[in-house]
């Protein structure tokens, strides 16, 4: 099968052609950007030796025609126009936000502007969606915060523990904010730096992380969420925390928890006592999962570990392209991390 | 005066000794340590040129004798035998944890062993800590975390503007675990890795945030507590939320803040829409604050940034001692960070 | 074929697991280390979940036979009691120093003790090297640093465009000083800080490089060789200069180059302009070559980038034994990098 | 005295800001920039809370007329037309490249356009300088690197110890590349990462260490001179060698050192063995030095440590100021570092 990449000069964009490479059943196919159209993949992607001297064309329909997987790692608001110009047979996958909200009043508030629609949402562990995406043409890959929190606290909801007042805090790698060249990215500014954005329920992720919890609570869910910046490349650390549910034990949960992952070949809850770390997850396609009650503040705890360019963006993206396309759900896709 | 530091060849050692080597008050006296003893102070803070051929001693209340003021930087547990052989007039300042709390129960829950009793608390924003500081020859310096979430949340508290249902999630640099050697700190591990550790109610410094925060509430606060890790040597960033008490206002919540912070030489609160990093405060006595209303979520949300050697230990010491001895407050304290 | 890895708890032991995890020829064995036996690997190495469950043993003779490679990843000089005792039909990979150095003499003067003898040196790119590691049953693998150097330089040696007198200053990753807890290791050290060590002609990798160069050469070659550490877990940058010869042009030395990589798997010269960084290297097998003439100085200057515990450790070590085993070179060696 | 910054929004400026605001003789006056006139300085320096509600003004003559001492950390080619409209009385010093060099030749071979001319260098620990400094009142405040050189090597040519062929790889942080935002030095790419730029005797840096070299050794000396950029905020490591004069005893070369160093008060001789960290120099004036005798190699090895805003930049131009105002050389400037 041959892929295409709209955006291949980016950080997802050099994921997504990371991934393809070690994938037995994709050939890598047309290659398009915007301004770094003419130019070859090498300048920009350096660690791919193997597509070094390949030319990056302009993202336009012609140019990803003729593929039988169009990845679109565009900004915002980019893919809507270029996916109608793509066959329905093909499949097609957006890595941006323009797909992943069913609300449009919640995609206008967030977002702002005209929501373009909604298309099956990428995330193949939330109950019930492994066979919605079987049969999809159109996948909205979710956000890479809303992929932490959701895997990190779906089997709480699903089994009933937790109340729906969720609070999220999360620490991201620099790459979750792109390659555009700003001065808060610098590296002299993000070494050595924690700090908060996007504090006090403005972070677009935070209507997505609700959508995905009320479908498993079976009913709405608020999320506080403070999503914060860590010196590291890559990888989301979601610590999320919601009063539990009265009776709850430790071993309820527990058992809740290895019961959701049994069958998920990318969910590895830690044997009790041991946390997550991102480095666990480095290049690799697995959610590394904790949980905890804390009985004292009456919450549960859970924490998931993901890399935000893997699991959360370009991996979870090949994940849901293999169950669309009828191949092994796992293929082609890292287990292990990169360590230390 | 003379200061004497026990715990000399550690990162709280090596920070006070950094503090009062540009204090004016101050002449440096016994430099004491464990196993480091005999070697010269170079070794250990090569950073210190202006004492790089001091000598430690052992730490011994001979050696810790016949100063002004006594800074105790040694692992828990250890500074009440030395506390009491030294002399009534001596200003005794430890830095361990052995005497912030006032629950014996709390102390024995949380540490083990007996409760050794309770110092004034080395806090001078707390309200009503200031005075008690002006008169006290033993202070009990706060934990770095609880230094970083009580200046976040009072000015909420002392207002009344949240419920005492406190989440907070924060991130602290690996200078905050100390320098002995151990696996899991070693940059290898560290280095581009984001980790959750203690969680579920069970860091030690969880009841000293209660503690301090009922205090100000006037009853009791819960506090869901979980520290992370970050790939840097100093400072914490505490992401700390709360439910909004019934018809707060943005405006009211942002005149308490102001008001809280006014007079208050060493804190720093941010532009409306900017937040903090802990870059702002490297080697700086500052807390950089700020806070928002989440009115989707019901919460507000704090967020502090401090320097845990320098306002969260070593810092925080001189800032009482100050008050100790009657000098002024701010006297030899850095009031600006270094940054990038 | 069945893989046997002693040092399984440590970084080298690590990546070579990671690296069989994607090797389609490879069962992966016995796991051995010393003082981690009886306890999990997912302990030591939580990055890989396909192997968390598995019981690392004591490292001994009975543990690691009947396997068809043994790869001893251990603290130097006790590889020699242990391979003594392995068949001679398996292959025997030795990542530490023992077997390396030709010379008894600069055995004993670099690292003490009594020369153990010398197995064929796995660097396949070594002019005539990948020939004898055809024949191979004992393979030792080359140091990290030794393999940057040589790399960087074989093909200016090679050609004769350089005079004998080398200056190297390499900068590393933490990994490479392996995960034994020390103090000057701990992130708090090693974060924000880029350290000389082994200065003056001290460093244990120096007679390696010499010995590698001069077989390129035909003569002797002297090394003034400086390793740095810097603030990252993996990779290493190796600047290394020589006089240049007499009337060398830039074309001349592009050109020499480019032969020399031409049909080299995993080597990648840069285009013109472009010069390596480590990050480019992360994961893969692949070593990042650049070369410029300085006219004014009249001196070569070539950089290689390579990943310390791929190329310059498991993945070279795979490398050599896919040749010994008549395995095509590059079967499960990662040629693209993980970036960013 | 007051003193006017020029360029107080970029890192140069913040440093002089911040050392300015330790030191007791001076009173901040204009602080001026380009784009971000009309903004206040707290948006650009949040460190400096003393400033933060200062207004930034355009760099314009009339600015920064009236002030004691005004400090240039302008963009390259900006410096002399400003310089020209300040009278002859005021101490200008420029932080920039414009007036270090004193070959035009070499001005126009490296920079291009016209060389502006040539002031008092603002290094006094070169032989002779410190009494030059007394009397200027136009400072050209050395480049960073060139800094590290010089201070690494000048006491083995001055005494006579090395071949005039010098060999220097040095390291450093991201600082050094200021504050414009590009893609190179975002946080992704520079994190986990050292890489090498301005390879081969192209670097601007080159021929104003050949300068000041050549200056001490009384004759031509050839540096070839490679820079690499490491993943941290802060600092130079300066990796220095060249090629040992005969019958060079170590002895002797360390003797040569301990006398250069004697009575300078910001060079600090590390014991022997102990070699320099960037780490140990953040923040402070200080610059820290080893050497050794590679006798196997022939070579002398100097290492130097700085911090490239302080002592490689702001904290040299204050060092300058000092002497030129008549104050003491040391006021105001941090001898001791910030570690961790």
């Amino acid at each position: 099968m041959r892929a295409a990449i709209a955006g291949a000069s980016g950080y997802a964009g050099g994921e997504l052609l990371r991934l393809l490479l070690g994938h037995p059943s994709f050939e890598i196919g047309a290659l398009t950007a915007g301004s770094s159209a003419g130019t070859r993949l090498g300048e920009h992607q350096p660690h791919l030796p193997a597509l070094a001297d390949r030319v990056i064309q302009d993202t336009t329909a012609e140019a990803l025609a003729g593929h039988d997987v169009v990845f679109l790692a565009l900004p915002h608001g980019q893919s809507a126009a270029i996916a109608a110009q793509l066959g329905e047979g093909t499949v097609v996958v957006d890595c941006g936000a323009d797909f992943r909200l069913e609300s449009a009043e919640d995609w206008t508030h967030f977002y702002g502007g005209t929501h373009a629609g909604t298309w099956p949402y990428g995330l193949p562990e939330l109950p019930g969606q492994r066979e919605v995406l079987r049969e999809a043409r159109r996948i909205a890959v979710p956000g890479c915060y809303p992929t932490s929190v959701t895997l990190a606290l779906f089997p709480a909801f699903a089994a009933g523990l937790v109340e729906p007042d969720v609070v999220v805090v999360a620490a991201s790698g620099t790459s979750g904010a792109g390659r555009a060249p700003k001065s808060h990215l610098l590296g002299s500014e993000v070494i050595g730096s924690v700090s908060a954005y996007g504090v006090g329920g403005v972070h677009r992720h935070t209507p997505e992380m609700e959508q995905n919890l009320a479908k498993v609570a079976g009913g709405p869910v608020r999320v506080s969420f403070t999503p914060t910046l860590a010196p590291m490349s890559r990888g989301i650390l979601a610590t999320c925390t919601a009063p539990a549910a009265p009776g709850l034990t430790a071993a309820a949960l527990r058992e809740a928890y290895e019961t959701a992952v049994k069958d998920e070949p990318f969910l590895h809850l830690l044997p009790e006592g041991t946390w997550p770390a991102t480095a666990m997850t480095a290049g690799a396609n697995t959610a590394v999962l904790q949980v905890a009650l804390d009985e004292r503040a009456g919450r549960v705890v859970a924490v998931a570990a993901i890399d935000n360019l893997t699991k959360g963006t370009a991996g979870g993206a090949v994940q849901s392209v293999n169950l669309a396309l009828g191949l092994p759900e796992e293929l082609g896709l890292p287990l292990n991390g990169l360590a230390p």
